[in-house]
């Protein structure tokens, strides 16, 4: 049994690879860009090769699902990037191969904005796919970089799947009919996603929670249970979007870039402007387990627990990442 | 047997491709940047990246040795990039990793004038590697860039073998006891190459032969016989400088870039501005049959031809082309 996070992004250090190793996570997508340009982008790369040179007993790059269960083997844990903007292939669909060859794995056509390729969650009108973004994302089914509408409005979501050859993910988020939030998806869009063979991330992110902070690992698993029923038990996966150790400083970057010059508070509000606390149940890369016994407990069976926990990614992973 | 022409800077067209593919070329090195910056750098991997999904059945980017192997098997030729400067890493030396994710397999330290990392064969005092070229040599070392001295000073050019831990490579250029030329290469440097397991190619640009446009056949398989005395017959293989096409605003490009506003005439002069026409024997890619017949007609057996021609370069790649 294979263990993937499929979406984080902590202030990384040494512990927290560590706590990855003591965690059995055999596999993370990080997201290494919010807003940056392919430069900005490249230098995130930079970051993490240093990493790696750092700490080859703990991580590598991962590029294949093949690298998910090398990881495994060898006792690291493999590390995939990803993008939430599509910021970092800029105007030039070029790039989308070049940051493929980088180890790019996913990227979100928008995050939360209007963006060169679709609408984000918190624009007041979907336009659904432009005309780039057409382009751009046969040219992600050409390489094998997914298509990631975790933070995009419901046309362009649904759109996305139809113009997609291949199946996409929505890497980070919730049901709504669980918790409404602009952030979590509704039926049609999870029903469509899973028809096409596509993936769903939970998140734990407390904005995406219902009762936020609060929120029972009951009231998770059990809602992991009904969409398992709403959309197929093999269409879905773990992408707690934990954002371990950031100062409050980086759920600013996140919200506003470089695109206002107000604040704006997403998911958020002036009262409550920073990281909310994470549930006690999840805290760190050390707390899978306590997901895995709450699936049980909600009446799952072990290989559809196995499947939630990791193997239904790995096998997204080993038909996404490279041509067809 | 393999053949590999291990310096090229055409005007790349489908036409070109097919006489690689006549000529039974199975790899070339191909120059992507003279004086480009990172970001334009990857706008030429881009150009590359489009020909490659263009003509699958002519040409793929190589990346190992066992891609000269499997381009043979396939009859496709194996494309390696190189930089004749290193512009494409800026100062940054995290972009030296990144270029060879990219495909990088060459990069030289200098093209005629003082680099951030080494001086130029065109420059009037030569201090040798700086304290930048001294940390990238290392992360050259480390990832398995080959550093290529081609247009570099001769104490740089000594230098650069000594810091480095593995063998270098002078892609393509001449020894300067068969025609004296500011980018041909003395005695000293071909015995320290040769000594140290590095590699030299012989180039066939008409300003690197003795008597230029006019040199022999004879005369070049002579020069490479001698050579092969002077610094060993396993470490020396074909750079012919191949600038099949180009207009001749391209050789003002290689020689003056951005970095001067006069005009600067390299090799040539004010009456002999552009590309002087090739030797009768070599004018493209099919070529190499005649440069072989030269070699076994210079008394050279079929082993130490077959070595110069490409098992030669093909070995070197074998061990240089990754991490140690």
């Amino acid at each position: 049994m294979h263990r993937i996070d499929n979406l984080q992004y902590a202030n990384w250090s040494e512990k927290i690879f560590r706590q990855m190793r003591e965690g059995n996570v055999d596999a993370v997508h990080v997201t290494i860009t919010y807003h940056e340009n392919f430069r900005e982008t490249v230098a995130n790369v930079e970051k993490w090769n240093r990493w790696f040179e750092r700490f080859p007993e703990l991580i590598f790059q991962g590029r294949t699902g093949e690298d998910v269960r090398r990881a495994k083997k060898e006792g690291r844990t493999a590390i995939f990037f990803g993008f939430q903007n599509p910021s970092p292939i800029e105007d030039d669909i070029g790039l989308v191969e070049i940051c493929h060859t980088l180890g790019a794995r996913f990227m979100q056509l928008t995050y939360n904005n209007q963006s060169l390729l679709a609408t984000g969650c918190y624009e007041a009108e979907d336009t659904g796919i432009t005309r780039m973004g057409k382009q751009v994302i046969k040219e992600m089914n050409r390489v094998g970089l997914v298509i990631d509408m975790s933070h995009s409005a419901e046309r362009s979501t649904l759109e996305a799947m139809e113009v997609s050859e291949r199946p996409i993910a929505i890497t980070h988020a919730n049901p709504s009919f669980w918790h409404k939030a602009l952030r979590n998806k509704s039926d049609d869009v999870l029903k469509a996603l899973g028809q096409s063979g596509g993936m769903l991330g939970f998140s734990i992110y407390p904005h995406h929670l219902k009762d936020g902070s609060k929120c029972t690992l009951e009231s998770f698993c059990g809602m992991i249970a009904k969409t398992a029923e709403l959309m197929g038990v093999e269409n879905i996966g773990i992408g707690t979007d934990l954002c371990q150790d950031q100062p409050d400083s980086i759920v600013e970057w996140m919200r506003v870039g470089r695109w206002t010059k107000e604040i704006d508070y997403g998911e958020g509000s002036a009262s409550n402007a920073g990281f909310p606390p994470m549930p006690t149940w999840f805290n760190d890369n050390r707390d899978f387990g306590n997901i895995e016994k709450g699936l049980l407990a909600a009446g799952l069976s072990d290989s559809e627990v196995a499947g939630i926990m990791g193997e239904n990614w790995l096998k997204f992973y080993d038909k996404s990442f490279g041509p067809v």
